[in-house]
């Protein structure tokens, strides 16, 4: 099967879209721009949500559901918000189909128009402080923690499976604070709780930071964000959380009284994960025969394939292998009996190295006269025989040797992927042949930021979080400069 | 807070809408018969999905997604299917905004027109059976087992909170067969499926049946349902499985050649339950003084209240209660221990009877000092000191104790509300008085069972599964029939 996907070095973007497909991740729908998550991609998913939701009620949240439309005079509300969302909207403007009378099939009944057109939700701050408004009145209302699962559409042009799709399923944190200090640590403490989910359980390290204006959401104050580094050099954006300031309770009114009954507007922040976290997933550590998935998300983590010929054989392999199984979930490890006998062992092999699975053990007649197995690890793609005595335990902890191995090798790469330039012709020349972040002075301006991404596609991704003062100046202008920032071509 | 209740006597409709509102489980929101699910409800959904969602994973179903979003030509391809939903569609029609260029604000931009409307899925059918068309080919591929939990939209005319909401969430199982005689096993599996959870865990008594033709899903072959009761005497659909036939296969071609190479149309099942049935649990157990939740899921299990005078008999039940926590951690007991100071006990009481807590725990200081702790049971409203010794393992079986009697109260409730009537006029006079179903004959037409409906607005709740043969005559008319059917009015 492996041969069936294009090697990274030869193009790198038609080897990701292969490997989604060829895995069983997601697949093409007939609506443009979105997709199908299938099942392998989706118990992915799962197994992220989760882990993020356990750490999100951990911090004190709690799940809600807001309505998936949103009024149109709302998205209004918020000047910055409407002018950030208003060219990727999908509007509802009818609610009925009929016959049509001519006999032209089924026709949207012109008879059936909303009065106001209702918007797909691109993100949900407007309905939720426009609820907020009502749940809110005192500073025993406060601070109010809640967090939504659910589906958003944003109308892209171009889009790419789970890294940019019309419709996607995300978590987005809204949260009111009494004081503009108590949502800043708001907004940092899940920046933090996204880093650590981020390289413990993803293996993938993240760098933390602040972006720049051009880059902020629409209506934050400040945008936090986590930046990964991909196999080819790309930056991706995995996760933000934003300090939102008042402008959405100002927006929509919201205030709440403190202890001494002085009236004041609320403090917000919001803050998203989506599926383009498994994009991210697999372009940090996939290879050219398939997925390479971290034993910790892995939805099976071990497979074992049974090497037989005949009934008798064939019987003492499963005896041999029902014991290992009990083995493996007393120790919580999700295993996988693949004794499928319409498929050689050759074909599993390549199967469920193309699909990530962290370790294979291969188990015959003879390994059991011999008292051992063959374990397969599929990061380093190394293969050994292991004692039957104890198999469970050595491949348990093997799971957490190849957790850390695929974190330490993508740190690896990262780190030798964060380069200082101080010259343009460095800078434009990094970008070109090295790739990667770009440390670099930058005089602070949108309008710089702006003339960079003309001349190289490359953006701000953002000023990491104590990063060092260093006097400078900027790569492009040469005005001063007080410190560096990062810059990346970006997913 | 009780006192703001309406009683169930006074307005049984109202009654139930306030709990909702006072209980927190939900809120209306700003788009019409759109509600938002409050941090309770959505707690209490939760449980619910986890449960059900385990059951799936046990009878060999995955999890997947697929699009929001249906093309209108989709819907139209099952004729049956797209008589049954047309009239209620949130369709797409545009993918922009702008600003108005004669200064009103934010308006739909005509020119993002889309060539051919989105319907918002009322149900995936069409677009999943258009997915399956590219994932079978062959006998190998099948069963194919499939669960979606998402949110779906129809433009109900009349909405009510949970029971019938424009927005709702629900999971959609849909599966792909190769006999016609393994869907419908399959049906049925997930009808039991449904009914072992309704009564198990919502301790919801249900009946199994086969709707009558009218009372048939868009597009099935048979739909198998599981109807409760609830205290009004109304009937509550709480799930359906749907025996679809080849009727999807033939509309989106989906064939599978089987082990002979032969080519024939695959054979499906989908089957569903929703929000609604948050609405069933509401009103098969709660009452005047509020929610009356089944233990097994309850978001909070047992609720703790201190009772003091000063921080030193404070510090005393804070160290006892704390033990106890552990203790019913141990147990797997959720537990919340509310010692907020700036409620009084009597509120607290009052505020985990509305949210229907099923066991209160009252300790102070004085209790401390006779080893006893004020144990009050949210079913029967009855209270007794109980020894600390082992006070978790009392409270355990206690837990067991309330699931079964909530159980066996709605079960009465609902036998005693299955009556037998052989003349039209008993039948007219038990559903305007003594409500409930109504077991009689029925001639097995769709014009007598609208006949029916147009006179008393019951309808053929279902024709019980392993029904009693029994020669009779239609209670309309006259004519014969071979069994009694359950009639009811009906949410």
């Amino acid at each position: 099967m492996s041969k069936e996907i294009t090697s990274r070095e030869k193009d790198y973007s038609q080897w990701y879209n292969d490997l989604i497909i060829k895995a069983g991740l997601a697949d093409y729908s007939a609506v443009r721009g979105c997709m199908v998550i299938k099942p392998y991609g989706f118990a992915l998913w799962e197994n992220m949500r989760d882990q993020l939701d356990k750490r999100f009620k951990e911090t004190g949240h709690q799940n809600a559901y807001f309505p998936l439309f949103i009024p149109k005079s709302f998205l209004s509300k918020e000047a910055a918000h409407v002018e950030g969302f208003a060219k990727e909207c999908a509007v509802v403007t009818h609610y009925r189909l009929m016959n049509d009378p001519e006999g032209n099939g089924i026709i949207v009944d012109p008879d059936a128009k909303l009065e106001e057109e209702l918007i797909v939700r691109p993100t949900s701050e407007t309905i939720i402080w426009n609820t907020y408004k009502t749940w809110i009145q005192s500073y025993r209302d406060l601070p109010l923690l809640i967090n939504q699962w659910a589906n958003v559409v944003r109308w892209e042009m171009r889009t790419r499976l789970f890294l940019r799709t019309t419709e996607f399923l995300w978590q987005e944190g809204h949260t009111a604070h009494a004081t503009r200090q108590e949502a800043i640590d708001e907004t940092i403490q899940m920046l933090n709780v996204y880093a650590e989910f981020a390289e413990e359980w993803m293996a993938m390290p993240v760098i933390k930071g602040v972006k720049s204006i051009n880059e902020r959401f629409a209506g934050a104050e400040d945008t936090y964000c986590i930046e990964a580094m991909m196999q080819d050099g790309k930056a991706l954006q995995a996760g933000t959380s934003h300090f939102l300031g008042q402008n959405f309770a100002k927006a929509f009114d919201v205030k709440f009284s403190d202890k001494e009954n002085k009236l004041d507007y609320v403090w917000a922040t919001s803050w998203g994960v989506s599926t383009r976290l498994i994009g991210a997933l697999v372009m940090a550590h996939s290879d050219d025969d398939g997925l390479v998935l971290p034993p910790k998300l892995a939805p099976i983590q071990v497979v074992i394939v049974p090497i037989y010929k005949g009934d008798d054989q064939k019987k003492l392999v499963d005896e041999k292998v029902k014991l290992l199984i009990e083995d493996f979930k007393a120790l919580g490890v999700s295993v996988k009996y693949d004794d499928d006998d319409s498929r050689r062992p050759g074909w599993k092999f390549a199967e469920y190295e193309m699909k990530g699975v962290p370790v294979r053990i291969a188990i015959g007649a003879r390994d059991i006269a011999n008292n051992v197995a063959e374990v397969a690890r599929r990061d380093t793609k190394t293969k050994e025989p292991v004692s039957l005595d104890g198999l469970a335990n050595t491949v348990y902890t093997l799971l957490n040797d190849i957790q850390e191995n695929i974190y330490n090798k993508a740190k690896t790469f990262r780190d030798a992927h964060i380069t200082i330039a101080n010259t343009w012709d460095k800078f434009v020349k990094l970008l070109d042949e090295k790739t990667g972040f770009i440390s670099a002075h930058w005089d602070g301006t949108a309008e710089t930021e702006e003339k960079i991404k003309e001349l190289t596609k490359a953006t701000i991704r953002c000023i990491p979080l104590n990063n060092i003062k260093e006097e400078g100046k900027c790569i492009l202008t040469g005005r001063p400069s007080g410190e560096r920032v990062l810059f990346a071509r970006a997913y």
